[in-house]
């Protein structure tokens, strides 16, 4: 928000057609990144599925790093408008894990959000990779923010009896981004929503609102 | 078997060396692919690092598909030995889930199989990577045979109340390979043995041997 904001302030003349160059980039790196990964990516052919010279890329992009920053920057974006929508999420766990069962849901149905995940994460965990910290940060923040909803089941006592709740969130994530591997690669065998509510079935005494 | 025996026939004086070779071109060729996964990794450096021409490289490996071929029939050697040492294995349930928490301990000491997996099967997701038949396949023989597990346990009354067993061997390799990509991001946060135990004992209510 606040970059945006400085981007008007700075050019206010151009922004509309230099916004939708920027959007149209930063779309076509997302496919890219999550077809053939970040570093095997080519900012020549991204240039040139943009249709824009490669100077004008550069204008918007002066690295590729920049934007690989700005692909995960959208990412996340996405996700937070599609789970953060209500500001209850994170104070109630049932109201969380249904949440989460509905962003699988809507990954789902967009498997470019799904590819670049898959792709950039693992491809991330090399020592010298630029997506490294981000991914570190992200795993990071959301055990932090899970494990508070899975805290909050335990306080009103809703998990299940021999349900360990002290590495849940990690196990939940783990979970989740596993099974998007498996629904890469066999999208008839896999239906992710549908495992995640089965398996919270298995976890939580109630069923989700 | 079949393979080395059928060389070892056509070429019996020179075995030794080239084996040794070969074996050298696949070890580097397995860090390598771990590192920057199959797309970017180069065989010139492969043959640079390797110490060999690009000719013997290419004596050894035509392709760099073969040489893709053989790190992964390497990696599943090495699970097999690991993984499979008991032949009562996939007929006990009990077994079959203790001897998975040995091998996750086993690759947790041995970060180079972990990556090298982490790093090909999110790249192999794409519709046109070389490795993606490979993945598909083995993921539908690792779901079936852990599901045989599963079911002994279900008949044998070993599985806690509310577990859903029908879609729990995909869930369990989901985890696993989900864990893998937190781990190798925060080695210090994960454990991933002391993971999959603890997950165990909520779905299973009798210990493992």
């Amino acid at each position: 928000m606040a970059k945006t904001s400085a981007r008007q302030g700075t050019a206010p003349r151009n922004y509309p057609k230099g916004e939708r160059r920027r959007a149209q980039i930063i779309e076509a790196a997302f496919t890219a990144f999550g077809q053939v990964g970040y570093r095997n990516a080519s900012m020549v052919q991204l240039a040139a599925a943009c249709d824009v010279s490669r100077a004008g890329l550069l204008h918007h992009f002066p690295t590729k790093e920049s934007l690989l920053e700005a692909v995960l920057e959208e990412r996340e974006r996405q996700d937070d408008a599609h789970f953060f929508g209500s500001g209850a999420v994170n104070r109630d766990g049932l109201e969380y894990f249904a949440s989460m069962i509905r962003l699988v849901a809507h990954n789902q149905a967009n498997p470019l959000i799904v590819s670049l995940f898959a792709v950039l994460s693992g491809e991330a965990t090399a020592a010298d990779h630029p997506a490294r910290p981000y991914f570190v940060a992200r795993y990071e923040r959301t055990r932090r923010q899970m494990q508070l909803a899975v805290d909050d089941l335990v306080r009103r006592d809703l998990l299940r009896p021999h349900v360990d709740a002290s590495g849940l969130a990690a196990d939940l994530i783990a979970f989740i981004d596993g099974l998007q591997i498996q629904w890469l690669l066999s999208p008839d065998a896999i239906d992710m929503p549908d495992h995640l509510r089965k398996l919270l079935r298995g976890l939580i005494s109630v069923e989700l609102p």
